[in-house]
């Protein structure tokens, strides 16, 4: 009972593909349009021909920016004013920022102690205050109501309706510059970037398949389909830090009806997609990323011959601790 | 009377604009239209409007296979079968090896026995056969002359007609990604870029100025400037491992009669220039493409409030051995 509930309210708040248009023409001045790239060599050892949307060269080296900039162009819109606030160990802290400071207002990010040094200075060199806090989900919380209490806007990372239409303008860019694909596909955490593609993929390319790739240690969309319902909790294990949080409810609400499959993937699966992708393309890809090739390799019959539209969706990676190569 | 002599000789084999557009019509199917990229926070920091043309991400890492696939393509054009050969330690070879496999022949590459294992594998994953010499000059001399003794057609890197035609595509497409610049910026080693480059700017681009980047420990090109004669040798000692070429005869005719300036950075300015394009763009570029954002930083009165094309040349690093990391 308490489950339909939630649906029937994430119904009324799921955007349309009117939505994302909108979204798009907010936040184009400030987003990087990202390249699409293939390789002929590469398609051939996939069997298929896939173009991969290089949001790791976006700015703050990952899709976030996009929703963070579509929900706080649209406070400037309603005319709200004030700080906005996020509790963030990833890359929506540093796209918050990084947005924020963009529309000339202060963000402040609550960040567990034992946040990644590369990520705290990415908040940092952004314009965001950080607030630490002990690495529970409790105390993220926690911080960020206090911040609340005190008149920050809170921005979510996924769950919200103005960050889905934001990420969804990934595929608006990617339909013009690789159009006919018959796949599009892309990593799978919080369900923020999945959603909002999904909704501009099946409002503009005809016959498409959306499909998602997971890591088996944090699979809890793909359980979540197979149970028919959202679960809430899941025992997660995976390098993918990207992918970690539980998918939100109205992303899991677009994520029943729009996309076809989630595949699920193994850690060391992750590990040589990164490998290939630095091998082929010379990009440095994060972990989260790379889930996409690795999907494509675990599950190569769903692809065979298609066009393939995949996102790839940050390259925030430690340059210290690569864990392709063979010293780490 | 000898100098004269080269030049006079070179003049006759000095490409015009028209050679660099067949070219781009030759090898566009190969070769992947590598994105421009720019940054607002990069930008302010610079003092100047930035537009990166990221070879990096070009097929094989590097420009490099632009120039090997028109000198491949125009053998298949004059009927030319045989293989092909050349002597490299570095990006030449794997454009090489490249470049044959997609046109059908075989390509010998003469490496120094203590070439770096990347490039070595490199060589080998695009179908090239490798001959390992002793580490000299004459070595490598007389690897690929027993190789053209036994029927191979010899591409040289940088200091030949078809090569420069190719390599000046780059151009072509930067004018079309982001057109009116004031600037072209590109590496300067052998010199194959930057002339066929000069070319195209020069023709296609008002009031342009071309200007190269080289490092102070491989400033042969600087020093052949200031001379009005280009030397033949130069003690070499930078990091810069794609530049420590002599600038080529052919290459030194067009730069004299192209260039503005060739600005000289420091090692620990390339190395800081490495670190900022990873920080601001996410990508890892190698030392030799680098010194682009170093020059820009060393000389800004040159670009103050222009708006800049910069070549990145290539993206082919160690990543055991990132040189702007604490560790190493």
């Amino acid at each position: 009972m308490y489950y339909m509930l939630m649906i029937d309210e994430a119904a009324d708040q799921i955007p349309g593909i009117a939505d994302i248009i909108s979204a798009r023409q907010r936040i184009s001045g400030e987003t990087r349009l990202t390249p699409v790239i293939s390789d002929p060599q590469f398609n051939e050892k996939l069997g298929c021909e896939l173009w991969l949307k290089c949001e790791n060269l976006q700015r703050t080296g990952a899709f976030k920016f996009r929703g963070a900039s579509n929900a706080i162009a649209l406070l400037d819109e309603s005319g709200r004013a004030g700080d906005v606030a996020t509790h963030s160990s990833g890359n929506h802290g540093a796209a918050l920022a990084l947005a924020a400071s963009t529309h000339k207002r202060r963000s402040w990010v609550v960040m567990p102690e034992d946040s990644v040094k590369t990520k705290v200075e990415a908040v940092r060199r952004n314009g965001g205050e950080i607030i630490f806090c002990p690495p529970t989900q409790q105390d993220r919380e926690k911080g960020l109501a206090d911040l609340v209490a005190r008149g920050c806007i809170p921005i979510p990372p996924y769950d919200h309706r103005d960050i889905i239409c934001g990420q969804g303008t990934t595929v608006l860019e990617m339909c013009e510059q690789c159009p006919e694909l018959d796949i599009v596909l892309t990593p799978v955490g919080g369900g923020g970037l999945i959603s909002g593609c999904a909704i501009a993929a099946r409002a503009l390319i005809p016959d498409v398949r959306v499909m998602g790739a997971e890591p088996e240690g944090a699979a809890d969309t793909a359980l979540s389909l197979s149970l028919g319902k959202r679960v809430d909790q899941f025992p997660v294990d995976t390098i993918a830090d990207g992918l970690r949080a539980i998918v939100g409810v109205l992303n899991f609400a677009i994520i029943r009806d729009n996309v076809s499959r989630v595949i699920t993937v193994g850690e060391s699966e992750i590990i040589d997609a990164m490998a290939l992708v630095w091998q082929y393309f010379r990009m440095l890809i994060e972990p989260s990323s790379a889930t996409v090739i690795a999907a494509i390799l675990a599950s190569p019959d769903d692809f065979s011959g298609k066009r393939v539209g995949a996102i790839i969706s940050g390259g925030n990676v430690d340059l210290n601790h690569l864990p392709f190569l063979p010293e780490n």
